[in-house]
């Protein structure tokens, strides 16, 4: 079976082609390297002893999608490709809108057109807003996004799921993550934000690594056990495997489908940086900033949905997500720019 | 000052041309034809007596848009185009996604690189789902659509707010129109839906001339006076008006507005076909059917807003929309193809 991956050049992306093709699937690559390097994938051709056909394509691109379509014979896709910065998002509402749903209404059609039927796609918790309860079911009715970003995410799921009703040859299955953090065991792969990281773990091994000074804590005064945000951390490689999980229940033609990719357990930031500092023995210092506009105070899954049906639980804990992220981290301090 | 409509040759953009025309601004105007006719724009110029600059292109062509912007000197977009069937939505998903949004897309990209800044969008009460109360002011939180042409319509309003909040050199009025009925009082123009309507007024006029033999009424136990579902009808022209009282505002340099455009009076289904008997002599013979999907059982607005700051109120009443209807459906049998 052969999966095209959009986006698989990304962190999520290229620790989900490892998995993929670890269990034996037929993997071909698209990506336009935007926010990604094409070094990701020599390390998972170093991991997997296997090569990971790469085109360098925009899915807003119809003829280089429609030749990648022909060429290879593509039985299903995963389809991670997308503007992902959550600030940018706010600065530049077009581009998100633009790349994201008019890239992805692109892509399907090809797909159609190709006849190819089968999707997941990686949504996220933010489309659950302010969640009204905690842990978060999938049934929990999605929210007010707070910024662009999370907005394409909660409208493809929407334009996915109508094209899934209008036609139901179509598998389509969204995974919402939680806070994907670590980095493959190896230390050779792992996540590589351009500039100061939106996202904590990066955020703490740059620091750790020396490459900023201190750690921005944003809000201490939440509604939490001690006043910073609660999210559920769950590690890449674990995440990786629910997408190769949810390609079996797309085998099965299971229709529409939507799983929370979580841990079912929640960290506050200061959890976080303590069990970093005790994985590595490397202090981070850290200082409390405002709250940034949009942040909530808690969201952790309930990730029995996946459990029950996919046969998928998350397998590593938090003290594995630090070491591997800082292994990544401290081998590659560059990331893939050496 | 040059408007340019696009989608000025259907049933609202043509009328809103009229009043465009009359109230002294330039007009050009850009449809594809795909469910409209150019001869509403013949009646336009019979009306105003004056040209109605015309180019048939799709908003999804950056190039024609180009060509057009750029032989054009545009101060303003009143953004009409757009699939519009609820039921086709649902069968052709796609189909709406793709016109709709990544079309606007396209147009604001175009707008943006040519410094163009203003633009009318076209919403619809549609967004906010079943309302929590009625009469709905603008405030009242958005909902679930149930169907993609109302999607389309609130993932606009959402993408068009986020541009304006990145770069308030935007001026983006969104108007949430009601049920439009009615015809221009000549007699020359009016609704030329494709097929079976959809909307209760075509279908009632096409019953009375003779092209259906019953009109369908959708439901009778809906928890309203009468059973039937019950809607907030707006003549068309009012609705025009409208437009061109929002354009007043897009020069005052408003931001970012959003507007009910309604008559914030409800009338049932048996109501309006009462109505239609009362004010044509003419019987309608119904049927009630089942209820339809996604149907809700009352929906009318609050206009307070845009009396209070567009200084507007709709002038006619539900018996005028039934003759207005009713003048244009006897004169013109088979719409614009005579």
């Amino acid at each position: 079976m052969k999966i095209l991956v959009t986006g698989g050049a990304g962190f999520i992306g290229s620790h989900t082609v490892v998995e993929l093709q670890q269990a034996g699937y037929d993997v071909v690559v698209v990506d336009n390297l935007c926010n990604s390097s094409e070094k990701s994938l020599q390390r998972v051709e170093a991991i997997t002893g296997k090569k990971v056909p790469f085109y360098k394509a925009d899915i807003l691109d119809r003829n280089a999608l429609e030749e990648i379509f022909t060429r290879e014979k593509v039985d299903a896709v995963i389809h991670f490709a997308g503007l992902k910065a959550v600030g940018e998002s706010v600065q530049k509402p077009w581009e998100y809108y633009e790349n994201n749903i008019a890239g992805t209404l692109t892509l399907v059609d090809v797909m159609r057109g190709q006849g190819v039927k089968n999707i997941i796609f990686s949504s996220s918790a933010t489309v659950y807003g302010n969640p009204a309860v905690i842990p978060i079911t999938e049934d929990c009715p999605k929210g007010q996004c707070t910024n662009p970003y999370g907005w394409t995410k909660s409208m493809l799921e929407q334009i996915l799921s109508d094209i899934q009703r209008a036609d139901t040859e179509w598998n389509v299955i969204l995974l919402r993550y939680f806070n994907p953090i670590g980095a493959h065991k190896s230390g050779t792969m792992g996540e590589n934000p351009n500039g100061i990281p939106n996202n904590l773990m990066p955020y703490i091994t740059q620091v750790a690594v020396g490459k900023l000074p201190q750690l921005g804590v944003f809000g201490d005064d939440y509604d939490t056990p001690d006043g910073t945000g609660v999210r559920d951390y769950i590690h890449v490689v674990d995440l990786a495997v629910g997408h190769v999980k949810a390609l079996k229940k797309i085998e099965e033609r299971a229709g529409l489908k939507i799983y929370n990719l979580g841990t079912g357990v929640g960290y506050s930031v200061l959890d976080i940086v303590r069990n970093f500092e005790e994985a590595t023995g490397v202090k981070v210092p850290y200082v409390i900033k405002p709250r940034r506009d949009g942040d909530i105070a808690a969201c952790y899954a309930d990730a029995g949905l996946a459990r029950e049906e996919l046969g998928w639980t998350a397998q590593y804990g938090i003290r594995e997500m630090c070491e591997d992220s800082w292994r990544w981290q401290k081998n590659n301090p560059n990331g893939y720019e050496n």
